[in-house]
């Protein structure tokens, strides 16, 4: 059987960890990419006018189970059906993604580092850590430009469930990290660091 | 001429930092290794018995001013006499060592991101961030074996100089850090990924 190993990057909204993955894309496409979004539970009930209902910004609102499920099936090189989320309607949608293993899986979200069975399946555990204030900032503007929310909104979402949801989940999975990130994507030298690493799995299947 | 990187290595006392170095070299020696150790400046006037009488972790205790030289000149791919430090007897020796130029340069010690224009000189930045209560056993037990120290004597400089100067002056240079390494060289994964990005300037010089 195949190797695979397992990167997983967490972080609080907007440290940039999208980002990081983005950059790696760029020089190396050759990884299954799953992004943790994609596993939240459907909350179909809410609307942008009563966002605050459902709290994204808390382990459970994850179907962790099926996350579980699905790094075992990649990490033992099976495939799986990734579910997709639509963010605008707040619900899982009816389609998924046929996703074939590969040698190299990162997986990206705020909640990667919260439950132990998942944390046990990684190989590697980023943390990338940028300032509150700085994230804040970005979230403002991608919530505001990519899912049509108005500022009263965001910043309502944020001091009742995301600031909280951070300190409380995210920000304590920390101390479980294999190297901090500071400012994530933006971060050109950690960059320079991560991508012979991410290369050497890669081209380690080449020779298979 | 020859294009030089130097990483940067810095935490606390019993951070891990030098045990990074350690194992980077047991896989790849092709660097040159800079403890900042060896630029400590004379204190001779002191004992074990006053050892509290210098410094040690103040950044005035470092002759900056020769390593910034030494720095750049390996960075222009021209050899150094690098100074030896004599821990017993807290001062310069009277040798030096001639360290010929690499492709890598690691720089190791305790105000390694300190200076700005030494800062400026480094490629990459590590900070090794390990709690304080584990640095300070670890601390504890490499004085007394290695460096004749009492109990008594290793208690004393901890709390009146060498935890005072960790947070005034090792602490806060972690913003300038591009990774954060928790428990450094005891951290194998952070390893597995330091060491691709060591061998891929290392063997980038044998393509020249």
């Amino acid at each position: 059987m195949k190797e695979v190993k397992i990167i997983g990057i967490t972080g609080g909204s907007g440290s940039g960890k999208s980002t990081i993955v983005r950059k790696i894309s760029e020089v190396c496409s050759d990884f299954v990419f799953i992004p943790q979004d994609n596993y939240y539970k459907s909350a179909a009930y809410i609307s942008n006018e009563n966002i605050t209902a459902f709290n994204f910004d808390h382990p459970d609102a994850f179907d962790m189970d099926l996350l579980y499920r699905h790094l075992s099936d990649l990490k033992a090189y099976r495939p799986i059906k990734m579910p997709l989320y639509d963010f605008v309607n707040h619900r899982r949608r009816d389609e998924t993604v046929h996703v074939d293993p590969r040698p190299l899986v990162i997986i990206e979200g705020l909640m990667v580092l919260h439950d132990p069975e998942i944390r046990a399946l990684l190989d590697l555990k980023l943390y990338v850590d940028t300032p509150d204030d700085i994230r804040f900032i970005r979230r403002l503007k991608r919530d505001i430009s990519e899912r049509g929310r108005t500022l009263e909104s965001v910043c309502a979402q944020y001091l009742e469930v995301v600031r909280p949801g951070h300190f409380n989940f995210i920000e304590p999975t920390k101390v479980y990290a294999d190297l901090i990130i500071p400012e994530g994507g933006y971060n050109e030298s950690a960059l320079s660091v991560l991508i012979p690493f991410v290369k050497g799995i890669t081209s380690a299947d080449d020779d298979v």
